[in-house]
């Protein structure tokens, strides 16, 4: 760094500051769905080089300094979890779960212009960002009482648009309730309907790397039924930064190749020039873990979960989550605790989730935290 | 990293490859933008932590590990860098140039929905992508030799367009010349035209960084006329992981934040979910270097890029470069000393850029190399 002075006491200070910020506020997290329990440290290393994975992962670059064959090897791992057929699918690593959903209900826009796009009222804010964004028609369906889409809601909202072609955005994991959509329901309405023209997004952000390990295991992937599917690497997996994995089976983005093709380009991606160090993280955390290490890793944050639910029924606070869900939804507690905890509520309900690296122990001291304020 | 095994020895041996390959490729740098000087371990102690700055920098999210304190400076010393005017500009740290030049096109379709966008023909491909996404209806405009856009056709071809607002995209050095769009003449041709309806955004991806320090100072700011500007944080500054800072006028980004409302958000950026990371890193940057390391950091380039010009002159590769330019353009050498110093070439011709990192003595490496192809 020629030309570069040391930073100065007063800016030194400032770091020390949002570093013991940040160290005390990870230590209270509950209520957003982050791992804390990465360590990186093995790949800091990497971290001088100007690392850029440019464009489509599968297509060489002249610029060498990325980690595609890295990249690459993620991508196949978490397509044969989602039972994609193999070298049928494609897709990259992206900077989060919201530039996956994008891409996918651009993959669909791509595919059927005239189409008109339904989610249920569960979805997250960002997908009507996106749908705004990508000028798309679209359609708020009720959700049940779980936060699962209202199938007959649904069904009857597309028997209502016949004419025109479907797009269904499911949730795999509300954010509120990680309430999941079934697939195969919503692949049962279109056949009922005799809809042939239809894409399904699934957006499993939160729930959709351990989704594969739950038994029973959820619809939701490519051998349900769906066209493209987003996942985020820093929920579940863990990360310090945002980033996600977005698949999509590979003739459609054939189409979107052939769409853009008279750019002049063959690269499909949204964002161009592309993080490279996302990607070697996400293929440690599947090294090192490994199927056999995220299943147990999903199991640990169930009996989390079922543990922090019997806990606070046992204060009375009427918990309660869906079938394997690692989310619990209770009576809203008041707001200092949700600051200090971290915790989002909606509609009278708080919800915590049981990431890994939360452990009993945080659980008790919420709970204690709750009574204390009670007595 | 509970139920995680360390890395098998075949997995190291993986991981050192990549280390070589990305250590070797990065010695040979000479045609991508990207700085290589940089050095942020101080800063890698933050990386356990789940840092993530969701939505907007300027309103508080209950999450509470993030560096917005941190980005919101960054996002200050680049506005009073750009002559934005003090408390009515907004902006956000973007994932690299080419999400902000999307976000600036779509501040423009949100405040004229049915204008047409201009742009040069020596614009960037991920330009055309992003219009694609946004589906806006766009005219490549004519360039002049030294690869900036011929303002003759720009005149004439709005002049056709007259009942249709006015969207240009204009390019603070091109990717090939380095060529800067000068927005005071865009300007004038709107008031010729009695064009009020009217937009522009700068593509600085490259150049943003270092404008400010030239002399003549070019027509590329607010202050000149813009109304959204992108820079890239990875290329002049420097970063491992691409980055970049867009800046709007308030009162465009006001308009966006309507029209989002009903989503029931605040949050006007297109990522949601976002890196915490490179906020630190270019903070760090700005503080160590402050604007006299930049101006520095920019002298010694355009020195580099001097010594290049003439050094390949001398051996009759016909190089030049626009005014003040770190951008060095010569007659293309051949395939594989292109492929090896990672060089890229388009119409005969080849270029090379002396971004911070690189010394006289690579090129005078690069320059060995070609004469020793020739003998």
């Amino acid at each position: 760094m020629q030309y570069a002075k040391p930073l100065t006491a007063e800016d030194k200070l400032e770091l020390e500051k949002l570093y013991e910020k940040i160290q005390s506020k990870t230590a209270t997290v509950l209520g957003y769905p982050v791992a804390m329990d990465f360590d990186y440290s093995e790949l800091y290393r990497f971290l001088k080089f100007p690392i850029n994975n440019i464009g489509d992962p599968f297509i060489e670059s002249t610029y060498g300094i990325g980690t595609r064959e890295m990249e690459r090897e993620v991508l196949d791992f978490f397509a044969e979890l989602f039972r994609a057929e193999e070298n049928e699918w494609w897709g990259y690593i992206t900077n989060g779960g919201s530039e996956g959903n994008m891409y996918g209900l651009y993959l669909a826009r791509e595919i059927f212009p005239k189409a008109m796009v339904y989610y249920s009222e569960s979805t997250h804010y960002s997908v009507q960002k996106n749908l705004h964004l990508l000028d798309m028609p679209n359609i708020a369906i009720r959700t049940q009482e779980n936060g699962e889409i209202d199938y007959n809601d649904l069904h009857d909202t597309i028997r209502m648009n016949r004419n025109m072609p479907v797009v269904v955005f499911a949730n795999i994991g509300t954010t509120m309730t990680e309430a999941r959509d079934d697939v195969k329901k919503i692949r049962d309405i279109f056949k009922d309907l005799a809809i042939h023209h239809c894409y399904i997004h699934a957006d499993a952000a939160l729930s959709g790397a351990y989704s594969p390990f739950v038994d029973p295991r959820p619809a939701f992937d490519f051998a349900d039924g769906v066209d493209s599917i987003a996942v985020s690497g820093h929920k579940f997996l863990g990360s310090p930064i945002p980033c996600g994995i977005v698949l999509a089976k590979k003739t459609h983005r054939d189409r979107i190749a052939n769409s853009v093709a008279y750019i002049g380009t063959a690269d499909t991606t949204i964002s161009g020039s592309r993080n490279g160090i996302t990607p070697l993280f996400l293929w440690y955390t599947i090294k090192r873990y490994g199927i056999e290490g995220l299943k147990l890793r999903t199991e640990k944050c169930l009996q989390v979960a079922a543990y922090a639910m019997e806990e606070l029924n046992k204060i009375g606070l009427h918990a309660w989550r869906n079938t394997n869900a690692i989310t619990v939804v209770f009576s809203e507690i008041n707001k200092s605790l949700q600051l200090k905890w971290q915790l989002a509520s909606d509609n009278g309900n708080t919800h915590l989730i049981c990431m890994p690296g939360i452990s009993k122990e945080r659980i008790d001291l919420l709970i204690k935290d709750i009574l204390g304020t009670k007595n």
